[in-house]
């Protein structure tokens, strides 16, 4: 087994990059960390190109040998790695997937419209796979899946849920050339209480930007759009509560 | 009008130690930063002890001069007091209150027990007040209401709902002789799906740990314990998430 000790080690260098956009973007790899979401990437079979591991963490985790390139690393190494502050030993070099989206599109969708927060972005996802949707689909303008906090959010939900990239726009008439309803979200006229909808078999459920909400065009050509009645005296709910509440409705 | 154009000057450095809890408990004060939140203190009309502002969001804000000590500072102090990367400009020093439990006990009460995530809790307690909640419980172990990571969240819900400081088995017994059910939440055997429950008009709901869930002794004497049933393959919810689920399904 290879083993690194030094931070400033070429490979090293080399993979902390892909924590970055452009990285990932120009390697099409990312860097995952942490005990549960490698232990998820495992189990799914995902494609590991490289596991890095410090001693202590492998003597508690065997599983984490497996089929796949693994390096030793010193804690020095995980440390600087890492980015939380207490790094849990245990890092993977991973593909960045493209898939396009099924020629009949089935069950229920999450797409997000301009989302910038990546921890609210992985909550949403983990929140889809819990809810049993099939896929979530990120606009153009939403921030990526592979930002070290959405990665932290979504705790390896990425390995049971389809994530795709895709203008909005161009998909809609993709899932309204197959009947399939795209629920917006939305405060004002026009607008459904969520409790009113519900439970759907296939359907899109479409949430927008944390300040401004999902783009006109797209509000316009949705089929409805629901919103959650507020009692009290907040003026909104934090769009990863917003669209837990909604998913758990449609979806049951 | 006080000014103030230097982070080392001595009022400054006694009011920043106001973010930290052994400073919040000396004083029985905390400080608040961000426009949103120090506008709902404004109209809620929250006994202010001192409002920071720089000019450039004075002028932008002419109701932030009101019946109260206002120090204009200069944007070294406003970085320099502020815990986001990009500051609003706007700070304000208030009391920490310690209101007791109404007599009589009406409405929908959130319980929060042994909750550590600074920003869970904060967007807890705005759900909360979304939903219409009465009042939230702080149990003895959940992280204070006045971290500046909760009071982000929270987003100045503090000043819409009543935040209580109480030992949770002490409040049970308070609840119980009045017959408000407690529901607890929880995975496993002699749990219900939510679905199945609600809405209620007086009532209590108990949202526990983020890893281990609500404490034994408690879960024991509730009148319910509730479960949000996961048809994917994630592990579990976001704490904050399930939360609003529950909340928007009892209180309607």
């Amino acid at each position: 087994m290879k083993i690194i000790d030094s931070p400033k080690n070429d490979t090293i260098k080399n993979i902390i990059k892909l924590k970055q956009t452009k990285y990932q973007k120009k390697e099409r790899l990312y860097l995952l960390e942490g005990r549960h979401e490698i232990t998820e990437a495992i189990k799914a079979q995902a494609p590991i190109q490289q596991l890095l591991v410090t001693q202590t963490t492998l003597d508690a985790n065997p599983t984490f040998l497996g089929d796949f390139e693994t390096i030793l690393i010193s804690d020095a190494v995980s440390k600087h790695l890492a980015d939380t502050k207490t790094d849990q030993g245990v890092f993977a070099v991973l593909p960045i997937l493209t898939p396009t989206l099924p020629t009949t599109i089935k069950g229920a969708w999450l797409w997000l419209d301009d989302l910038q927060d990546p921890g609210n972005v992985g909550t949403l996802v983990r929140t889809a796979d819990a809810a049993g949707f099939t896929g979530v689909i990120f606009g153009s303008n939403t921030v990526s899946a592979y930002h070290p906090k959405t990665l932290r959010g979504m705790q390896g939900s990425q390995f049971h849920i389809a994530l795709y990239k895709a203008d909005l726009m161009a998909t809609l008439l993709t899932f309204k050339a197959q009947n399939i309803p795209i629920y917006g979200t939305a405060l004002g006229d026009n607008t459904v209480s969520f409790r009113d909808v519900g439970p759907v078999t296939d359907f899109a459920l479409v949430i927008g930007n944390e300040g401004n909400g999902m783009a006109p065009d797209l509000l316009k050509a949705t089929i409805q759009n629901l919103y959650i009645p507020i009692t009290g005296a907040a003026e909104s709910l934090n769009a990863a509560v917003a669209a837990g509440i909604l998913m758990f409705q449609l979806h049951q």
